[in-house]
């Protein structure tokens, strides 16, 4: 895969507030835990109130965490002043969602002016072990000059 | 679309009866609003704590109760005694998720014995107004012979 | 589904000169059989030199007829001197792909001024009957004062 | 990603019986080169009559050659005595598809009883250079005491 330039120089602070800011990480307890330009990682302990009717992560959670992974790690690479949006993405689930700490992993496949493609992968850890649970590909928009920020 | 015939007459129990054991349910405040054979929606009140980074409900929670609303609409048409995963799901987004009340639809297109499609929609309702929010596709696995509760 | 108003009155004639550059459609025997705002229909006679392994026509035919149709069903809306890309499809195969002729529809969901987002539904027909043997979605990118015609 | 064993040491002649078989490939120019257990390559020299209108590979065409090599690579880890289908395929375009030549990897990244998940890539390689223009995922289903032949 290729390496890409950010061209923001202040690209994680931007990337950290950001985050700071969507508010259903802190609902759900996942954290930033890599901000790299075009890799960043979430990481989400498991919570039992979280779960399907297994006893595992939701899949819309693996989702939720592999969504603004990838999100994150396109929004590295885009200017000041942008936004970032999920035009779509998609999810396939390769094992059950169990683990006590799960982590999301985003990568930027394509850089473009206006879209970004990322790669999305989550691991279940348990112990030293690592289980690939789910991986996918995404599509994001970047809004120039636009605030990323609550609107109203 | 095709209409589908549930083979388990007590197809909605089973259902409502899965949906109590998905914890995240709760913890985000969705509910069962409409069990058919091969049609499921789920009712979700916007929510300041779901929020992204701009005050709207996040991708991963559309793509949550959307999920579940597939997975649930594949689940009416299953043989007692089975269990339902997703595959895989993939969602659009063709409008920011802002309204007071979010509603999932999860609709069978094509239900085989062992693999089950579904179309998904989310429409954001804001006072009468409807705006789907959201569309996606699902792929569903019927387990037959599982228990769908908790392991362990 | 909402409906929407074509930008170029002469949105008819952009398409099919487009369609008449697209060799490939020749090629394989494709037809643009349906041209209107918003919907796309490309009609494909089955050809045993199209197939897969088993004699059906092959899912990658099914998905470059349904990506065709796509695209130009998004191309209906686009400005005068503007081309069309699409940035990615997905498509289910609901049924094996078997039948006199397949007809694949575009239709859209969401036109925006950079991105279009398209349903796609490919109809396998024997005699008077159909079946839908494919659905999909896909993204499609307006490049506005770009040439659609072969590059050089 | 992990390593898989073929459960049949004759995957390989399996595999080429059946790409044999496709008889889409054969039209299209496509040729298999490379066959291992659990990654597939096919090649696509281009050719004129392949294009869209901008004188590019469809992206039909690329996702022809995709959706075979994915379908392949999960082919040489089935049993005896199988066949497989695609499920669903979906694929982003990366860069225009311009080339000399195109090759297709599928590569298996979960292979279970009935479900196998792929990676998919297409580069584009002119000269000596090399270019991914395309990436995917696709689900694979195996079929089981089927014939992996023409029906009828």
């Amino acid at each position: 895969m290729p390496s890409f330039k950010p061209r923001d120089p202040d690209y994680e602070r931007r990337v950290r507030d950001s985050f700071a800011r969507q508010r259903v990480m802190n609902t759900i307890g996942a954290a930033l835990t890599r901000v790299e330009p075009d890799v960043v990682e979430i990481t989400l302990p498991f919570r039992a109130d979280l779960t399907q009717q297994h006893g595992y992560l939701h899949a819309g959670i693996v989702g939720t965490i592999a969504d603004s992974a990838g999100g994150y790690a396109g929004f590295t690479l885009m200017p000041p002043g942008s936004t970032v949006l999920s035009v779509e993405y998609r999810v396939h689930m390769l094992a059950p969602a169990r683990g006590e700490t799960f982590v999301a992993r985003g990568s930027v496949v394509r850089s473009g002016r206006t879209l970004t493609v990322c790669e999305l992968a989550v691991e279940a850890v348990t112990g030293g072990e690592r289980t690939t649970c789910s991986i996918g590909t995404q599509t994001l928009i970047c809004l120039p000059d636009a605030e990323d920020r609550p609107a109203g």
